[in-house]
């Protein structure tokens, strides 16, 4: 016995002992009482289940989470062992230890299952502005409102809400998130890792295999009777929306979640990403089945519009579900649509305004008794950012303040709506002064000023919509991002597309894309990323919330990017145990 | 008559007619009721006094403004006249319209007078963290709170305050602020320009001439019986602190300066900058005359500290005035005093960090049964963050952290003290990733991780103070400006000395300072600012505040930042008329 216990200890110290190397969801997970999540714990070697205890506050699991986890002797390739538990939950609010114990080793993770009260907000409306940075609110307020002598002529419809925090966006893997993992944590109360959305990302090896936490979305249709939005002006499949519905390890995964989209039950659905919605027949699908969505969400009896015309007349006094697919990729910025005609904007020419879709979305989702949960996503701020095409991120921020300001003016009727605006993460972006075209110097960087040099730019005032109809004027705003990769900075907006800064190399790196060399006063900015990187990457600087109505009063200070989940749930009372007097708890579903 | 007319037609279009050029305080001014400015019109020529009407409400301006306005007939090297009235107020609240004529042209501006409600503050603490940006918080929370699976072990104690804004910093000429600028809209409710304090920039020749509004230091003294306190760790002659009291165009009047923080009543002042205290036959003195202010606030009851040592024994129980100098220039900041050595900390080895200060002039202030106003600055944030050392400006963000946890434990203890944390302007820094010593490649660049490669820091775990006791790890935080002088880059931050990014070269241009070319690793970097800048430059993006206690209820969503001064009044019921019912309306004053 003696021998066989310092062959243990030594095995361990040689780290080839059996042991619990993670536990999913993970230590200092928070859910709410009865929220839905798979189980599951993973061994760092293949293990003799009968060595195996796993403890749930000193009980054997089983008992506290109500049924026994399947055992997988050879997951990773068959160098190790799992258990896993799917689709339980948890239905008393308290502490919960969970202890994994193999061959002696063990590990301990802590989970905190909390309860809400009762239902305050009737609807939750969530606004996430992509990579919106606290530079796109400050452009976005100049260029939209104005600015005179220091004081702004107006204010962003989002910057006069009574509520805001600072929001960390860091994963389980890193400090840097996409949007697939903020998105998630947003939607499930849970952290997850890079490109994934709605799983604890595991050693699986199928994307779909990951142990799975509940959305919002899924959420709120098994226990609510309340309609679910899902709004975009990135393709629908993409990270941010497919947050509302998606398990999977990969982002990239857009044909299941194209049907996601539809099995989960949303309600109204808009959006770019057609091409995932087509049989792979039809000239321009993605997909690689023949499955066609839209038949499909036809005749489940969603009105369908293409374009802006479609939408218009598509809603019906009875409509009370709502596609719109309106371009088979990303839809295009506001820059593109009203002015510039970039991008697909040729090809797509009727796409309605992020406003547009906000209002169909609120006018169809409102006709639910029981409330709704309505996602709309600004998802171009991203999208411009990401190659430095600030111009463009900050037209869609104004974009975002229109369509936000139709939900306050929703939202103020009853006085019973939770609104959030909210960045996913950001980008590094600064607002550092002006460049003069007119200013003395030979290069361009000398005709930048700052401090008192910098004054005001010379945009014209803004048009109906909100947005200066020129953006290339002789004295326009200097804003520059911290981190990119080489490319030709020619100080003036991209008129005729989006700006592509790099393209790839023999050696599939990135380099400064030449088609700009030329531009008058373009000079070769040597990046500071790695050469694997295209574009701007995402920063790990706080993002800034901002929140109105019922369920808003806990918005404060610094707050976890999974305290977003938690706010909607207390709002929405769905964690709510009937035991406090309160005025509408969650019902149960009626529909779907 | 006729003739005449078209001749005044045609000289106005030719812009050489006399007429109305600037009127201070600015259109859109905001004053409380029996706060103090100087009244100040500019006509753009010479003028005939009888050819001049300047009316408020339709009426004379001498009889709702209280006096006659000063004619200087030949301001502007002699091309121009003005009427200037100092050192009046308006006792009733409501809208006021300027309107000065001169030959029959007009300018008109608008200012709103408020009162306010009766005092709900005892006391109020501002903490300016020069130049903190979102960054800076994130940075620092991890560093000195540690950060695991993407959840923070611990938040910044300014993390967890109640209420939040954003704050806009432009100036009346620019939109970009210098620190002066933006600490006269916190301490005067007016907007300013670049380097001026207290004063709105007008046409005049002399630094002192310039049209003043009252601080908030001085009106306090004149209203209440309330105490001052000023704490740097810059200069207490600088920009953020000499906001209390200074009033002059030039933030570079030190010496002047040095004085008003005598003459204005401060309290207790603390921080760096005795050589403009000290007569200029003292070496190391910068005055240009003979006075010693040292002597001349010991001679008024001052205690006096030089050291860290001195100041703990230098507050006795009776203490109400404290000065403390710990440096000739800028203090040091925590990365230097603690762990590094560098700087100035080898001549000046015993100075007391801002928690001290904090510390020592809430003991003296608090013995003020009529309360106090405190500004604590951590202005080494932005001294650090110019230079583009980051390290440094995070670990005196942490600083910051510390100084502000010991108000907050003070405004615990009686809930009668509004507490406002909030930087003065940005700079364009953003937290990229992490930079790992041992990745591949060979490039730094390359060593950069973004998004998943970013994974976690590796910085030990914080000490007693907060912070990690050393900064050169071998996976470190990957932060970078977005606006630059050329530099060379080197990817680990300077242990020897605060990085000095640039030189001057014979044209008067700044270059980088090639002493760090080769530091194994290090890239040029080339800048995008104009080469008269030796520094990175502040930024307009929006600060953010957070406060707490009495008075903080109207902080909210997007302010100026002349909001500020108005929050502080309010909560002190400056503008309080006594009508309304209210527990402790503002006292006047009773000593000084």
């Amino acid at each position: 016995m003696l021998v066989k216990r310092c062959c243990a200890i030594l095995l361990a110290l040689w780290g080839v002992q059996a042991s619990a190397q993670a536990i999913y969801p993970i230590d200092r997970a928070t859910m709410v009482v009865d929220g839905k999540f798979d189980f599951k714990v993973e061994f760092d070697g293949v293990v003799d289940p009968s060595s195996v205890t796993i403890t749930v506050n000193g009980q054997p699991y089983e008992k506290v989470l109500g049924a026994k986890a399947a055992f997988l002797p050879n997951e990773d390739n068959g160098k190790a062992s799992s258990y896993i538990l799917r689709d339980i939950s948890i239905k008393h609010p308290g502490k919960y230890e969970v202890v994994a114990t193999a061959a002696g080793k063990s590990m301990k993770v802590n989970w905190e299952v909390y309860a809400t009260g009762p239902r305050t907000a009737k609807n939750v409306i969530l606004f996430i502005g992509d990579g919106m940075t606290v530079a796109n609110r400050t452009a976005a307020r100049v260029l939209s409102q104005g600015i005179k002598e220091g004081k702004y002529m107006g204010k962003l419809s989002f910057d006069d809400m009574p509520r805001m925090a600072l929001i960390g966006t860091s994963g389980v893997e890193s400090l840097i998130t996409d949007s697939a993992n903020s998105m998630s944590a947003y939607t499930t109360g849970h952290k997850s890792s890079n490109n994934a959305l709605g799983v604890y990302a595991s050693r699986a090896k199928n994307n779909l295999d990951h142990p799975k936490v509940e959305t919002i979305a899924e959420l709120v249709k098994r226990k609510t009777g309340m309609a679910v939005g899902i709004v975009t002006d990135a393709e629908v499949e993409d990270a941010t929306p497919a947050g509302m519905v998606a398990h999977t390890r990969r982002r990239s995964d857009k044909s299941e979640i194209a049907e996601w989209l539809f099995l989960k039950g949303a309600d109204v659905v808009m959006g770019g990403g057609s091409a995932y919605f087509l049989p792979k027949s039809t000239p321009g699908s993605k997909r690689k089945d023949d499955n066609n969505l839209i038949d499909l969400f036809k005749s489940d009896g969603f009105a369908f519009a293409t374009t802006a015309t479609e939408l218009k007349s598509a809603v019906k006094p009875d409509t009370r579900k709502l596609l719109g697919l309106f371009n088979t990729g990303n839809m295009d910025g506001s820059l593109d649509r009203f002015y510039l005609k970039g991008g697909t904007v040729k090809q797509f020419p009727d796409q309605p305004d992020l406003t547009e879709m906000t209002r169909k979305a609120l006018e169809v989702l409102s006709r639910n008794k029981d409330g709704f949960v309505l996602l709309v996503e600004a998802g171009l701020i991203d999208k411009a950012s990401h190659p430095l095409d600030w111009e463009r991120s900050v037209y869609d921020t104004i974009m975002l303040s229109n369509a936000v300001k139709i939900a306050k003016d929703f939202a103020a009727k009853n006085n019973d709506t939770l609104v959030m605006v909210t960045p996913d993460h950001t980008h590094g972006l600064s607002l550092v002064g002006t460049i003069d075209d007119n200013a003395k110097g030979t290069e361009m960087r000398d005709k930048i000023g700052v401090y008192e040099e910098a004054g005001y730019p010379n945009y014209p005032a803004p048009d109906k919509n909100g947005y200066p109809p020129s953006v290339d004027v002789s004295k326009r705003l200097a804003m520059f991002y911290g981190n990119f990769p080489d490319y030709y900075e020619t100080f003036h907006p991209k008129l005729d597309e989006p700006f592509a800064p790099t393209v790839k190399n023999d050696k599939g790196q990135y380099v400064a894309n030449e088609a700009y060399k030329n531009v008058p006063g373009a000079v070769l900015r040597v990046g500071n990323l790695p050469r694997s990187a295209d574009t701007g990457t995402h920063t790990a600087d706080d993002g800034v919330l901002t929140a109105m109505g019922p369920g808003s009063e806990r918005i404060h200070g610094f707050m976890d990017n999974t305290e977003v989940f938690r706010t909607m749930v207390e709002a929405l009372g769905l964690g709510y145990d009937g035991k406090t007097k309160g005025k509408t708890p969650a019902k149960p579903a009626t529909r779907r």
